[in-house]
């Protein structure tokens, strides 16, 4: 029988595009030199029945849209520069909500000063959000550059967003899961203070981590560091989740992980998390002093 | 009953996005000035029920994404500078079909000379494929900018690929409808020899002609000057299709109509099919020495 998509995943699929253009970073976005500074280009795709929460807004999902690329160029510490829209529609979508979908990728275009520059629209069988972000950049935060001996720090808190995909009240769980903002002033700040490497947190941070790792260096977490609320603990015990499970390898928090020598300047929420080694693994010590290596798993398409 | 999104059709779409953003130009892509030039972005979905026909290749499938992106940077006669992928794929999609796609993008890059730089990869209950196309360019050549007196100009030959959509054969037409090729090298030659507006044929040459009319200006096409072939015609009314209905109101041919004070020094594959004047409407001299008025009607999303 032959080999489908979903049979060798997402990975294998950017692999073979990676293996036929020399001209692909695999980071965050596309840098393109340009004059004397970087064009720093990203696009992402968002279908409804895969990306929007059934208690997502009309709104929130167009505010959404803006948010995906523009934490892309958070990353790399980049200025906006552009936002290009291309959005697919079904027919009997009533007028109201495409315009609820628009205002809100407007309101995300203002709260990120990116503008809306172009676009394109189109009929599908189901609401397709296909964005991209220009940015400028002199020298572009990467993902794989991290020294041994740098602190490994997150900014805000992560898991909120997992924790709120399984809940339905309004709280701050569902708050980041349904509007999920993108930190690109923390970008440009972590970038200017000196950071050494970023990316920011979409797949889990376990899966981003085995992005940013290179040759022999290591990752440790320490949990006690991660600063679980008893509250995120509870909410998933009782929804029968390991909080760990949520916080290392669900994602969709768009906050950023990044490392840094010196930490004493750095004026923003963030927190230290662990540092980088050359254990050549990526581990976590637990509360109770156990270290555990943390799976490469995290947010895969083609695999349900 | 609460209004539909195909109640009100793409246009008046597109019209609520433009009167949400002051930033967008109503053109054949974003300008944004940079440096001492212009950055020119545009971006294109296609979906395998709606931009594929049945009989095209999964190669061709990629390089269309290509063509239809880099048609719009040809149409303001810009130089390639980059190219974005963001493509879903149904899960049991086979994966030598997956490369086949890659390979017709990486083939339609390679042939455009624009580097593919970066992309997202999804799951989605069909092939969808967005591109966006990155370009640079000193002075765009805009769309509503014909002065009067101005020759209408079109490169190649126009309607050959709406009557491919219609047949099975291996022939010009379905080569055309199959895999048609962006004018990015005519676009550039049209603005150095001084063409006053331009745009590519997608949506057809009359909805272009509409589009690319201002104030009282309009356009008077010649039947003569098309020289549709008596194939053409022969073939169409076979199919009991008017001729002259597929050469102005399906486009997809890629090709570019443009208006310019002077020929005489274009060296490209072009015809001279009528003039700019001044009187508002936008019609055909047929044959027979009739004049009517050209309808503004198009390929329209949402509307079957």
């Amino acid at each position: 029988m032959a080999l489908k998509v979903s049979d060798i995943g997402e990975k294998e699929l950017i692999n073979y595009i990676l293996s036929k253009s020399e001209d692909i970073v695999a980071d965050d976005t596309a840098v393109t030199r340009f004059s004397d500074t970087n064009l720093i280009s990203t696009c992402d795709m968002l279908i409804a029945s895969k990306h929007f929460p059934s208690r997502m807004s009309y709104f929130q999902m167009g505010f959404k849209s803006v948010t995906v690329n523009v934490s892309d160029l958070a990353a790399m510490g980049a200025d906006p520069l552009g936002f290009l829209l291309s959005i697919a529609l079904p027919k009997d979508l009533e007028v109201e909500h495409f315009k609820e979908i628009i205002d809100g990728v407007i309101n995300a275009c203002n709260y990120y000063n990116i503008p809306l520059i172009g676009g394109d629209t189109n009929e599908a069988s189901e609401i397709i959000i296909s964005g991209t972000a220009l940015g400028l950049c002199d020298n572009p935060l990467l993902k794989n550059t991290a020294n041994e001996g740098d602190f490994l720090c997150i900014t805000g808190d992560i898991g909120l967003a997992a924790l709120g995909f399984n809940l339905n009240e309004d709280n701050i769980y569902t708050d980041k899961s349904l509007k999920p903002l993108a930190r690109l002033k923390e970008g440009k700040i972590i970038k200017d203070a000196g950071a050494t490497s970023a990316t920011d947190i979409t797949d889990g941070l376990a899966s981003e981590l085995y992005e940013m790792k290179r040759d022999s260096l290591g990752f440790m977490i320490h949990e006690d560091k991660l600063e679980i609320s008893d509250e995120f603990k509870e909410i998933s015990s009782k929804l029968e989740l390991d909080y760990l499970e949520l916080i290392l390898h669900v994602g969709e928090d768009f906050e950023l992980v990044f490392t840094v020598s010196d930490v004493d300047d750095l004026d923003i929420d963030f927190k230290v998390i662990g540092e980088v080694n050359n254990s050549n693994k990526i581990q976590i010590t637990l509360s109770n002093g156990e270290i555990k290596e943390i799976d490469n798993r995290g947010y895969n398409h083609y695999v349900s």
